[in-house]
């Protein structure tokens, strides 16, 4: 009985190293997690609070907005730059879809992609602490799509930390 | 002593007494309140969150988006129709600006106009139980403009609570 409680404990905390790990980033990402980055949609993102709206011309043709989690939302209202540590940033794309309900109005059809960034420095060395995360239903898009947010972002907005949106008054 | 004492402590009490009257919407409608009902710009609601984004068409050229409390959010996410009381939305508008930075992209200029609609059925019985602010920096916009507030609701989401707005998924 004792050797049969010890066994179940050690594969027990095997279990809990195991995953450990992988939220580290190590070579075994977590399921639906974004290649290069290993970037995963976070969980209650759509409760984040509202950074700003966009909206994307055709052949996209999307309107957009951009919520950030407490850590993304506070630097924006106190202008801190770089943004810090546990940053993270969602962005929700919508078809652009006329409203038949009044005119001139355009509203969000069908959900396009949900866009993730997430500050962290030791674990993104290589990308100016930032990760990327691109996802299409839930799941990550390809390597060819995540190699082009890099270059964009940092070729775009270097004098922002890296990122595109501001925060709506 | 004694009597500057209760004095005193009349005049506070009367003190309350007027603010509470103000705030359950009497003939002295609190500073900044909208004409006709009497709503005024919640406070904290740039933090709450949020529920969808729009565009509006030229001339107005504007893009914009909804936020709610937490009575109107969980009414969104549940399906109540109608809204409850306390449900409050409030939407943010801003000029259509082109990106600097991103050629497809347009993004937030200039705030234009915060508008408001407060679900009171006690309040607002001839309303359908809404009440309506239209602000412009902070302050609320003429009677002319809110006279046309709920015929526009009224001739065109009578189905939906008299709110065009839906929740973005």
């Amino acid at each position: 009985m004792k050797l049969a409680f010890l066994g179940a404990f050690a594969v027990s905390s095997l279990a809990v190293g195991i995953a450990a790990s992988q939220s580290a980033g190590s070579a075994t990402p977590p399921e639906n997690a974004s290649p290069i980055y290993g970037v995963t949609i976070p969980e209650g993102y759509r409760d984040w609070r509202f950074i700003a709206p966009a909206q994307e011309a055709p052949p996209l043709d999307e309107l957009r907005a951009v919520l950030g989690n407490d850590i993304a939302v506070d630097a924006y209202k106190k202008g801190t730059l770089p943004f810090p540590d546990g940053s993270i940033l969602v962005k929700l794309a919508y078809k652009r879809k006329q409203s038949t309900e009044f005119a001139p109005a355009t509203v969000p059809g069908a959900p396009t992609t949900v866009q993730v960034m997430v500050k962290d420095s030791k674990k993104y060395p290589d990308s100016h602490g930032w990760g990327f995360g691109r996802f299409v239903d839930g799941k990550p898009v390809d390597v060819a799509q995540h190699e082009t947010c890099l270059s964009c972002h940092v070729g775009n907005v270097r004098d922002h930390d890296y990122v595109f949106t501001r925060y709506a008054p």
